[in-house]
């Protein structure tokens, strides 16, 4: 398979990854719709975990099944699909080579008053159902922030050893920020900037508010320009390396309207950001409505920038 | 012996589990009088453990030996008895082959004011004693929720490596869940769902109630019919992963009267439930009671649903 | 399942086993049509390894794929099925549950001058693939008979100690001994016993003839009546801690006429042989014939002795 | 990617694989032009240290370059590349995700007049490169063939347990066996049976003539028809497990004529091989002859056989 | 249980041994009707791995039971039993705490043409097992001299640390010496001394002859008193650290006679031998008579010296 010019300079950016890790780069850059245009529409699916199975697929029952959305990221023509251990179980053996799989190592839930996630996998797994990448949240800014870089620490190396890819869903949460903090644009740009300072290969935040979270940081951002989503993305692009990082975006809170999401999209795009991680609002509509929006927010990435 | 097509259906539901793990769960599947239907019930005996030896066995004190919990899974032709270490280890020998054993890997205790609890045994333990499975409990919403998922990941990784199945009893409670939410079927759903996310191989919950346990959770409950045992067993069913898990409940709270014990079994059944995990209602009853007890129980199961 | 009071006092021998090796002896010694009765017929399938693929099943083509003798042990109700690890793992996940496996460990090969064999997998290969009992060849006499010893040692213990049973194939060579004496009765006893004191919960070695091989043993046999077979394999029987062991004879040379072949197990059984591990003269025969023989076979360990 | 029927079916063969192994075997099934037929082209780069450079580059000098044989495999649109650790290393992060790779283990050197090879790469290397699998070379019938399965058992059961797939090259040969006894085609179903057993994934061998090489084996092939090289392919096709794994053949050996080799591919591809794994045919000559060569041989496999 | 004087002064000698190998040295010396004499007589039944079955029990065919031996030993009120791995086995549940256990780690056996021993179990054994100690046979003298003591080497230590005793046969052969000087005096207290240096806690000699083996030892021998059996097992004594080691001696060939056997342990009693290993001489005959001469010798061990 011939790499695109587009993926091998995203490539040679994670100069001290080994080869293996590029390997798994390369294969979900090159994977789907987007494979080779440097851009990527992952389908995350730990709502499950995170909320309860009702709040996750009662409004489509399909998605009960874990198959579901194997096939839902595959039809999609997306770049890869990341679930926990359990749900990957239930079809890597069937799926087997048909669509990049992320471990999701780690995992909240609703149950609980305690902000902290469970690893609930391990790197020997990832390679057993041969994924390409294991998937860690941190939570900076919480009480539980120092052990779960820790852990992200150990896992990651196992796992880049191996040659696995290493993604971070870097969510801010904690005393010092109130739900408006957690979306700032400051706080986001510092999220994104620890999971790369971690070693992250690629990047999972939330698209930034104009808001900015942190007192000491409204002097900083009196010369930057966070007017415009585009804006505030290219920005948090910047913190991550100069934009040497692959840096995806959620597709933001669950939307009644599938053109709010557009719109959000087409933001992160003209913004610079590398593309989406999207799961809540495909796998909760019926799949016909899903595929259709999933190709729409394809084809927002493949257009010039 | 010839493996029937209801059970090497359930075998296909575990693609991503080795050999090993499939013929230790078909062992277990094809026992007793159930065997080959796919359907199961279990007897556990781990309530000493749990409340202590008087408040389990002195209504009935044959049960203070152990080998009354293997005779007693024998004669009633189950499908598996799990229980404590030494409570196996007291009986492994002398019932070597005569019916699948699953050690309950931890164990909690009344004498105790932290609700957590404490992991007795080790997966060495059940390939010496010839186990066909583990057994570990979760309480998810506790604060030691997450500390229990990881013990888990660790002892199931090596079980399921080793060819061993793994049991989990999901049984959540918490400072966010009181008395009533604990059985509430939205959390009862939830409870099952995770323990699938961790990779079980058999799920162990206790019946759901029509209460919602989360208020976040109503709105996603409004079109879920939820208004009978069987409907919402059905749901707890599809929470896991669309059925293809096996999904145990338990018999529910002591009962006086065994109709109400079989009418729950009845209700279980209608909702497509797996089968039973019954230990309290039986053992606490003289031999003869607990064997119509369960062969009623079993004839139920065997009923078409 | 009911452990009938034969199997009991076999499990009984083995008291220094634990109870997960008890198990796996129990659930080789209750399956197939010879279950429960104490009796035993194998099915082993490592002629290809040891004599190529055409010279073991050109005769019978189905044969070639490993798929045709899980089929064989399961329809003609055969006790277990023995083989290398690629012909197990062939089969093991599809047939999960059905068959009681023993994995060769070693194999020998025609292509070479060195009379030694090769160990082809590992204990963790016995437990991933659910099998029952691990199968070791050793030598006594040739050059490499204390290598494979302390091999089988290893292993052995390695196995015993996760539960498995472990089979020895018992087959004298080397330079003391001429073709004649390998099957003489005093070296197949010796063999038979040296299989014993390693510890072999179950013992294969060839049906012994009149002859006696070592001039050292004839002063000891001048007064054991070795006239015919069953009296020979009632001194094996005896060699083997007075009948406390389970040993296994194979079906003899190839045969042409079956009836060649129930003569010699019809002797096996006079004896009070344990039962015949007997490959070569099934599968090289079209499968309805190989049922009929087979089925013939355990009528005859079904007899009262 | 969309897995192809051909191919699914191939992985459904090696049901005892975990879901790593399966996909590594779909990374190299789906690649390059014969991607999705199930039929493979393979470049083997390991003549160096077989030979020395001078025999195996001079007549091409492009190709004392590993970056050639990297570009050469890729512009062919061939389904992986083979070769040493140096090698691979020399181009692993250059054409990451480019081309499955196959990380040759052991090597055999012309300057030593011991017949072994060398165990010269590990398990973790292949990985910190992102190979697909691992490649190693038995000699069946050499004095050292038992120790070479030995260590291929270790390498086997690490590399499959971190979802990489396993290639063995059977190469016949040792005292009992002359030249023309190598590539007999009793010698050469019987090599490629024995990697089967040893749980090869990808079995590769020579060409089989239409000489019997053991006098034992004369009777077997009695009523074998080996009379045109298609048949003798399909025979050992059939000798490994009724064709069902991924048997590969070399081009035979070096040829001065292309039509000679196009022959040999035209006969094995009649008889039903999965492929080919052609080396020296292709590196010794000028690139565009090569890249001529692998097109023509390329759409062989792809006509319907 | 008081430990008397004669047994704590012994133990003192093993000085730089942990109090768990002087436990269990305790636990040999206090057992059996010579129980704290500081003198000992053990049941060694290794006959039939070395001879072969009937050879060792055909002339008494109920030793052939394992069960024979532990209660030949426990009825004649002996110090220890030793065997092989397999018949401790066959009888260490039943008999446990009856009896000290040795476990004979390595064995011989006449089928094979290599004078080397196998090692056929561990020191895990041994502790499963409940021995008081593990017993190894070196051959000084023999090609494999070297290989042996670093094989006790390693197990010594294991064993020791483990809180085990050592005890070690010590049986000159090899190229440098005829039959006659494998007893001879000289070489008998040279394969004494060197079980000393590698750290035995008891040795076991052959009872020694008046006949020097090496030419090179002629001359220290000059004026040493070696014409009776009693000097000649003084001087082995000395050899051993000035009788500072417990040292066994064999009742020598097999006797048709008993007084003959009589004449020899007066023989070893009267030179100040620790106490005799006899094994043939007892298990052959039938159990009365075996229970008169152990009886007998013991008497004779009991007499003042």
């Amino acid at each position: 398979m011939r790499i695109t010019d587009q993926v091998r300079r995203i490539l040679d950016w994670y100069e001290s990854d080994n080869p293996g890790t590029k390997t798994s780069l390369a294969r979900i850059l090159m994977e789907g719709k987007l494979g080779g245009t440097g851009k990527l529409v992952i389908l995350p699916v730990d709502q499950g975990f995170e909320h309860g199975p009702a709040r996750s697929f009662a409004s489509n029952p399909p998605a009960y099944d874990p198959r579901y959305h194997f096939e839902l990221a595959i039809e999609a023509g997306l770049n890869a699909f990341a679930s926990p251990l359990g749900m990957l179980e239930a079809g890597a053996a069937s799926f087997a080579g048909a669509m990049p799989l992320i471990l999701k190592m780690n995992s909240s839930n609703s149950l609980t008053t305690i902000k902290d996630q469970a690893v609930t996998a391990s790197v020997s797994d990832a390679l057993r159902l041969g994924c390409a990448a294991i998937g860690f949240t941190i939570y900076p800014g919480s009480d539980f922030c120092f052990e779960q870089m820790e852990e992200l620490r150990e896992l990651s190396r196992e796992a880049k050893s191996a040659g696995l890819a290493v993604v971070v869903w870097s969510y801010p949460r904690g005393p010092m920020l109130n739900k408006e903090a957690e979306t700032a644009v400051d706080v986001c740009a510092y999220a994104a900037h620890m999971a790369a300072l971690t070693g992250a290969n690629i990047i999972k935040v939330k698209p930034p508010t104009a808001h900015i979270g942190l007192d000491a940081a409204k002097k900083a951002y009196a010369n930057i320009d966070i007017s415009t989503l585009p804006k505030r993305v290219e920005h948090v692009m910047q913190a991550c390396f100069a934009g040497r990082r692959i840096v995806l975006f959620s597709g933001g809170e669950a939307q009644d309207h599938v053109e709010t999401v557009y719109e959000t999209v087409r933001g992160l795009h003209a913004g610079g950001a590398s593309g989406s991680i999207i799961g809540r609002n495909t796998f909760t509509r019926p799949k016909a409505e899903a595929l259709t929006m999933l190709g729409k927010i394809i084809e927002i990435f493949q257009t010039k920038a």
